[in-house]
This record gives C-alpha cells, sequence and structure tokens, in this order.
C-alpha cells in the first residue's frame, strides 16, 4: 500500500489519461548504504570509547583464488576499514582439504578478538568440501553471515533477537523501511527461497508480520501473484524475468539480481540489470531499487552492521560476565 | 486442484442448481494413522530381524502433572508399546529447575539406547524455566519432534534429507498425499505460523514445491487468500474461523485445530470442534480432514515414525562405523 502523498500522485498519474505516467521513486542503496555506514562508525567510535582499545574484529576466509570472491572480499575489507573494523583477510590455498579448513574455522571461533567469521563462497578447491559442513561450524555467536542452521533455525521460527539477520534480506528491508510503507499485514511477494536471499527474506518479512507468498520456479501462475503484492522482493537470478506489467500499481519493487547480459554499446561487451524489467517496472510501481546501486550496497553495509552488533554484543557480555 | 474424478464430480454437482451439493471426501486420520503404525511394526520387526535384541528406545520426558500431558502421553507411550519401540517415562516433578532439566536431558543425550527424545510442553514447574533452552538442548540426532533450531533450519532451507520433520505437518502431508492431489506448483495457503505447526508446514509444503502463502493474525484480507488456495492448511487455533463459503471449490481442506467449545447436548457440557466450519466447508472443498478423527491421530503415528527413522540411522552408523 502507498502511503498517502505516493497515493495522491498515483491518482493524479491516473487521471491523466494519455499523459504521461509518474514514474515510480528511486530507492538509492548507495545512498542508504552510506547512511548505514556512516551510523556504524559513530558506533565503533562510541564503544572504543566505552572500551579503550577495543575493536570489532572480522575474518573473512577465502578458500582459493576466485576473481568474483576476489572483488567481492576487497569491497568488504575496504567497508570495514573505513567504520573502524578490524577486517582480517586469510586465504587458504586450491590445495586445502575439508578438515583444514573447519581446522580453521575452529580456531577463529576460539579468538576472542574475533566477533564475526563469514567464509566466503563458493570455496574454490581442488577437493570436494561439503559446503554445509564448513558453514555449520561457524560459532553462532560469530556467523555475521547468518547463514548457520541454528540461525536460520531462529529466524524461521521467529527469534529474531537471538540470532544475525542474513545480510542480503536484511538490507532489502533496510531499503523498504526507506520508502515509509510499513510491511504489517501487507501482502508481500517473495521470488526465489536461497538460502542467502529469498528464504531469508520470506522470515523476515513474515516476523515483520506481512502476509508472505514464497514463488519460485515451480509456480504456475507467477503474474497472478506479482500482481496481488504490495511489496515484492525478487530474488530469482534470471534476468528482467519480472515484467512491468505483472506490477501492482503502486507497489514496492526490491530487486536482488545481478546479471550481466551482452551489450554491444558497452566497452565491456556487456551491463548488469537485475531479475525486474526496470524501465517497464517503474512506469507501475510506487518504489523501486535500480541495478546497480540497489540491493548490492546494501548487503556489504548489512554485513558491517552484523559484525558492530556481534562486537557489542560481546562487549555486554563481558560487562556482564 | 482436483483429480479428474473429483473435478468430474464438482461439474455436475454445480450443474445440479437447487439440487443438493456434493459434499468433500473426509479424510480418515483414524484410518491412515492405523496404516502408518502397522508399517513401522514391521519395519520394527525387520529391525530386530537384522540386529537381534535391538529395540527403538524413546523418552518422554515431563516435568510437573498437567492433566492434558498426562493424556497426551500415555496415547504416546501406547502407541509405542504396541509398534516395538522401549518407551521410557521420565517424570520431573514440579520442583525442578532449568538446570535439574537440562542435567536430565544431557543423560539421555548419552543413553545410547535412546533414539528419540521428546520434552513434553508446556513445561510444568514452579521455577522459570526458558522453554526455548530447554528444547534447544536435545540432541539434534534424537530431536523427534523436530523442534531444535538446528533442526527448524535444516527444514526452513530446504534440508530435509537431514532433519526430522515435526510431527502434525509430517501428519498433514501423509493426509494430503492420501487424496492423490500433488502440491507440486499448487496454491497453498497455510493459516497460523506456530513452531509446532504453521511455520514447520510452510517449510514443508515449500519444499515440495508448492507456492505457500502464509496468514496469521495481522493478514488483512484473509477471505480472499483461502477463496485461492487449491490446499488450505489451517492451525490458527481459533474455533470455526474459516467459514465454508471462504473454501475454493474442490480444495483439499487439512485442519489442524483442536477447540473446546460449549455443548449443552453433551454429558460433558462441550464438544471439540476444529479451526474449519466443518458443515459448510464440506460443501465446497473436494477433501477434508474431520475434527476430531483426522490431523489429531496423525501426530503421534508421525512422532513414532520418525522414533524409528532414528533408530534407523543409528541401526546404519553403527554398521557403518
Amino acid at each position: 500500500m502507498l502511503s498517502s502523498a505516493g497515493l495522491a500522485l498515483r491518482r493524479w498519474a491516473s487521471g491523466c489519461q494519455g499523459g504521461r505516467r509518474t514514474l515510480a521513486t528511486v530507492i538509492s542503496g548507495n545512498k542508504t548504504s552510506q547512511l548505514v555506514r556512516e551510523r556504524l562508525k559513530k558506533d565503533v567510535e562510541k564503544m572504543r570509547k566505552e572500551v579503550p582499545g577495543f575493536r570489532p574484529g572480522l575474518v573473512v576466509l577465502q578458500v582459493g583464488d576466485r576473481d568474483d570472491s576476489n572483488l567481492y572480499i576487497s569491497m568488504k575489507l575496504k567497508a570495514a576499514a573505513e567504520i573502524g573494523i578490524d577486517a582480517n583477510h586469510i586465504r587458504l590455498p586450491k590445495s586445502s582439504t575439508e578438515e583444514e579448513v573447519l581446522s580453521c574455522i575452529m580456531s577463529v571461533n576460539e579468538n576472542p578478538a574475533i566477533h564475526g567469521l563469514i567464509v566466503q563462497l563458493p570455496l574454490d578447491s581442488v577437493h570436494r568440501i561439503d559446503t554445509e559442513a564448513v558453514t555449520d561450524a561457524v560459532s553462532p555467536l560469530k556467523d555475521v553471515d547468518g547463514l548457520t542452521s541454528i540461525n536460520a533455525g531462529k529466524l524461521s521460527r521467529g527469534d529474531l533477537g537471538q540470532c544475525f539477520i542474513p545480510c542480503t534480506p536484511n538490507g532489502c528491508m533496510e531499503l523498504i523501511r526507506q520508502t515509509g510503507v510499513s510491511v504489517v499485514g501487507k501482502n508481500v511477494v517473495v521470488i526465489g527461497r536461497s538460502k542467502i536471499v529469498g528464504a531469508p527474506m520470506h522470515d523476515l518479512l513474515l516476523w515483520s508480520h506481512a502476509t508472505v507468498t514464497t514463488c519460485h520456479s515451480k509456480t504456475t501462475d507467477l503474474p497472478d501473484h506479482v500482481g496481488r503484492a504490495d511489496i515484492l522482493v525478487v530474488g530469482a537470478g534470471r534476468a528482467e524475468m519480472v515484467k512491468g506489467d505483472w506490477v501492482k500499481e503502486g507497489a514496492v519493487v526490491i530487486d536482488c539480481g545481478i546479471n550481466h547480459v551482452p551489450d554491444d554499446s558497452k566497452p565491456s561487451g556487456k551491463r548488469v540489470v537485475g531479475d525486474v524489467h526496470y524501465s517497464s517496472a517503474r512506469e507501475r510501481a510506487g518504489y523501486i531499487t535500480p541495478v546497480p546501486g540497489g540491493v548490492g550496497p546494501m548487503t556489504v553495509a548489512m554485513l558491517m552492521e552484523n559484525t558492530v552488533q556481534s562486537a557489542w554484543r560481546f562487549v555486554r557480555r563481558q560487562q556482564s560476565g
């Protein structure tokens, strides 16, 4: 549902027959993530006043040397440094075994100077490594990616105060909050059910009291479901699959997709698009996130938020215990 | 969606204007649970041929002396005995502390003769006991109620092979299977989001590839959602809240409600009804579960199934290790 201002705009637009439609308000992930990072920087300064010499500690564990992982890790390290988080990049060789990876995780779990541990996926090893076993080996108290089964269980059952919320869904919620549109009682459609986007997004929206429908590859009437969504979150991993004319008039549209499509007009020969057909959806939505510059930058910011939150919990436990 | 036979019946019925409608086929939980229990009995006999002297072991841990708990526990013990499961009832006094309850759980966790451990809720102690902490103390390998965070996390993220499925949702799935209606791609509505019914039911249906909508107390347009449901599962805990005329023609209706309402015509002065208004819903649904005799008996049967499954896993681990 729209805010009253948004609704007025929309009525005005629908009254202009043959005229230009009002375009959706663009929700900027660049701006919002910047606000989050500035807030966190102040938070860390406050923490250091309370506990002199203290710094939130983050470990990013990488196995192998994938180009895309290297890029994502460098973004995380840069964001951490700006905020005042002590971020450490541990890179294990491609020849690492599961046992070696688990052993490294155990030692970080036990290191009291580290409050957040993330394992950069996918694991790039010549050996077969069980990703689930590796993810679940991270201490739930340091699982700032929110990917352990224990964290997922707490989130899925509504124990939100006791868990870390996965970064992309947490970023989406922050972007929805920016619109001023309340999710309580709204019809929300989530497209996708992945462990890092769709499934935790469902949980977070459900426990924020939305009525949530999860659609996926087996859904038979996707446009109908999308057409009823006051808020739509798409994490399907398929370029521009959601068409603008499916979107409900005035809806909030959050696009988690990052897809590379061929584009001869670009020097690289390709460009990045989301899972939503942006230009047509913008003609119907009330609010929409762009790709790039929407959900993407939020994910890194929310990882920093979880790390700072974990550090605060650590400080509070030290103080009370 | 209906089976073709069901669809033909329904067309016939809607053609009979003014005539009597075709009533929904009743899905009997009494009969289905009996079939499950007979299958499990044979399974245990097979197990005992393979491993002479072996019995699946179950512990039901009770704190205090609630009448309703006593009734439920006696039903579980009786079902277990019939199947050949060695069921043990441990009753701790009302004066038990959280520490004492946790200590008892730890000793059962370590007992190799026990393959399933359930804690009867609610805990009836004079002391404040953290139910979450108690539930989560059960070993995930023996958590045949499927209520630990780790089990919930695996179920919610689609790792169904590695977890125990909570008994009531598992029983509902078995009843849906009895109809012959496939859930794949169907629009399914779950009403309720409790830890033992609604939330795991959503997960199970989603990972069985239905398009699932979860409705709850904050849902604003419940009749509309219900009207679109090919399959409806209700675990709201409110007597007869779903009206017959909300139900989609030909839908599968699974009612998890157990509510006591006043009834002067009964010697007890009350009767048991579900969350669905049965007589009116039966005029529109294709299949419907009664209350009592629907989901209720399935819950105990599925607890036995999880216990036998856990015992098999234990046997296989012994054999392979």
